[in-house]
């Protein structure tokens, strides 16, 4: 298990973006996380943060990086926006395949949105609920958290 | 100041609905943090994660916050993705009017996806840059990083 899991990472771009590999656009360097700018970005100026040590995404990722999440995209976001004077910042991060993850190791992008930029990130939502289905989702949903 | 801050805090939808004011299907509650179905879902499962303290975004929360959102994540990220089966989860938040922020209150937006959705989060991206250009951006957000 532990040698699956060494030879995933050492086919990781992003791993190897770390190792320095593979250049990349630094904007910010930690013991535990970089950030770089996206080559493909939505926006210019978009980046994306990674944590060193290899999750493939949120849902294993462990704790003690958790908690230092919220803090780093703060202060990444707030450096994007003055830095490419955006108008707003999203904040995104895909889990697995079907979210559109591309590259499995986790990452999250932070996309400067301008006020004429003219994207829309998600369909108007056609979804109804009734209220028996709402309760029925809100518990289902309830009954998995651990 | 503080008056202005409790006027705005007074009018804020989802403080209205953390007071119990405005009624919601809720899926997770801690002393800081409160989750709920989101009543206008990209697809059904769609939940929101809201600190109990109104911050306006990311942008504005305080540390003690920001530390314990990447930890509330997962766990709910997980909770989604087993309590409707999905195939994957998106997370988005979105800072300022102009990224799409239509609250504002602090959210996250946890999104269960599923193989056939058909959704299409971000257009391909069309932006290209020179080197120059990208060491440019990259120095401009490196420059605002506090």
């Amino acid at each position: 298990m532990l040698n699956l899991f060494f030879i995933f990472m050492r086919d990781c771009i992003f791993c190897k973006i770390i190792n320095g590999e593979i250049p990349c656009s630094k904007v910010y360097e930690d013991n535990e996380f970089l950030a770089f700018l996206d080559i493909t970005p939505i926006n210019k100026g978009h980046i994306l943060v990674i944590p060193k040590k290899h999750f493939v995404n949120i849902l294993d990722c462990e704790e003690d990086v958790l908690k230092k999440i919220g803090p780093i995209l703060k202060k990444l976001s707030l450096a994007v926006k003055k830095g490419v004077n955006a108008d707003g910042i999203v904040i995104g991060q895909n889990n697995g395949e079907y979210a559109g993850q591309v590259v499995m190791h986790l990452h999250f992008h932070i996309i400067p949105r301008f006020k004429e930029d003219g994207l829309k990130h998600w369909p108007k939502s056609n979804q109804e609920y009734s209220t028996k289905e709402m309760n029925k989702f809100a518990e289902e949903i309830r009954n998995n958290i651990i």
